[in-house]
């Protein structure tokens, strides 16, 4: 072979490592303005190192998930809005260990490509890096990897993991919930990251919408704004509650919906949620048009405008309405807990 | 619409929640059969719950990192053998960690697919498991993410996350290092996990080789066997070695290779590397054939045979090999250490 032709090198094979190294240098700015008191050493270990005492957790108990942002990607590639997935995907990891009652340490990105385009690829740990440095989480890690073949070209995805801690006291564990709990609902930013696939066959095939309609249902705002608007987080308003034991427990309403997840903090218990206690927000309204996706079917796929579900004590509710109005958020009681086997009723 | 279409469901919209049951329900006894004594609550929390000092690590320095597979899934889809690559990711991200001196404590895995096939999804997720109950390791969560469009149908992505803890005498962090050390070899078993868009191209294009061909370079070993030979975990090797002071620092040789990687553990030292220290797997011998792939480029993509690079004391190095030797690594002085700024030079 080697008489005829040129050696083979790795750019040849679709790898351009040049590349990964600009990506990484053009982020690598944001990442570093994310190091918190946490952070041992620089980019460069083969692993990230944390000390969680330098952030007052000598003795906690750890919580991680791992998470992506779905094809909430699609719609970002078609705009080329690159940046707001990365925070999606942060704010996205940090309420599922809130909701165990964790406070975010470091989070670690992984992003997947068929060709890598530095700019894009920048762009979204830049995202991340954004969002990671306005809750207080060092960016510790991460990879990139191109890929050819598995991904097409212009194709990513993005994944993030997340390790926090919470001191023993503070867990949220189940073991608090129990019948006659009021369950307080937060107002979603739209879909927060889940049901896109559905989402865009109503918008795009089924309603022939383009990303820059603005259908009645949306009052003034494009398809391509309302469904990108960032996966709200749950951080700031949330913990103080949580720190000081008014949150028995709470779901954080994803991939599933409010059947999905509120089953998720139940055991002995099932909950009753009345749907008429919030109204529903206009993407909602437009998702479900004349039917288009059946109600027990939009319940499951989409998060219906309540993006957590807390159950608390019942003569706290006006203390914690209260605080979560002044954290900003719209929270509205939706419900109850009632003796049960982990069953969640919907009431029209 | 709705008056002439029947309503869109998530299934129609290629989102399959049931295979998404079946894939983890499948896999649901391998992942409990990982449970340690850190691990706290079962599957189905919003965030996986540890305990650090339940394992022996009530103030230690946590150490994490991500990472894939890369295209090595390419082989493994076209062999229809999924079980390895979990293994592969699980002992790479063992791997890293143990870099700085780590022992790792739970693994979170990601699995983005076009279309969910619930044994693929399942063989995957059970050879993470398994790799991490040899390894001592919780499989602590995880997420499965079903994306039509962004992946092809029978395409899918794999992605790990580890967290390990070191206590603070044991880590590495690269300050013991200095001019006048012994720079100690490990075996690699084949590629492990870098540089496989390169060795495709080279065998099935280049070389016109098929998965079950058997080149003589190979020594009656198939193409396919060669290059989906498991990546080599040392930690039970370099643990005990790295835990009694033994080991200044040593290198991953993952991408980018003995250049790529030796590096990373120098500041004001230069590493001498002897490439004749050590022979030349067949499948390296395969893969630079009549210099299909030139020697220095190989030298960046590939890890030409060793895994692990140590740089140790030289008054220790009969020590350690004795070590290496008993705990079953092929194991050879290969270079040292001398003043210099962080330079890698390799010496045929």
């Amino acid at each position: 072979m080697s008489d005829t032709h040129e050696p083979i090198s790795y750019a040849d094979a679709g790898v351009d490592i040049a590349a990964q190294d600009e990506a990484l240098a053009r982020a690598r700015d944001a990442i570093r303005a994310t190091n918190t008191a946490g952070v041992l050493g620089d980019v460069g270990l083969f692993g990230g190192l944390f000390d969680p005492a330098a952030m007052g957790f000598s003795d906690a108990i750890l919580v991680a998930s791992a998470d992506g942002v779905g094809t909430k990607l699609e719609i970002a590639k078609r705009a080329e809005r690159y940046d707001g997935v990365g925070r999606d995907l942060v704010q996205h990891c940090i309420n599922d260990i809130l909701a165990q009652g964790a406070r975010p340490l470091f989070f670690l990105d992984y992003v997947g490509t068929g060709e890598l385009e530095p700019s894009v690829v920048a762009g979204l740990i830049q995202g991340c890096a954004a969002a990671c440095r306005d809750h207080g989480v060092a960016l510790l890690g991460g990879e990139t990897a191109e890929m050819p073949g598995l991904y097409s070209k212009g194709d990513f995805d993005l994944v993030g993991f997340v390790v926090g801690a919470v001191k023993r006291e503070h867990l949220i564990d189940g073991t608090r919930v129990r019948p006659g709990q009021t369950l307080i609902g937060l107002a979603s930013d739209g879909l927060h990251t889940n049901g896109y696939s559905l989402a865009r066959k109503v918008c795009f095939e089924a309603l022939g919408l383009g990303l820059h309609d603005t259908p009645p249902e949306l009052g003034g705002t494009t398809v391509v704004d309302a469904l990108l608007a960032p996966h709200r987080c749950y951080l700031s308003s949330l913990l103080p509650l949580i720190e000081r034991g008014d949150v028995a427990a709470w779901a954080h309403i994803t991939g599933g919906g409010v059947p999905g997840n509120l089953n998720r903090i139940l055991t002995t218990q099932d909950a009753v949620v009345r749907c008429d206690a919030w109204e529903r927000p206009g993407l909602f309204k437009l998702l479900t048009r004349d039917g288009i996706v059946e109600e027990s079917e939009a319940w499951r796929a989409f998060n219906m405008g309540v993006g957590a579900i807390l159950a608390v004590e019942p003569e706290r509710v006006d203390a914690i309405l209260a605080n979560l109005a002044a954290a900003g958020e719209t929270a509205f009681v939706c419900g109850e807990l009632v003796e049960g086997d982990g069953q969640v009723h919907l009431r029209p």
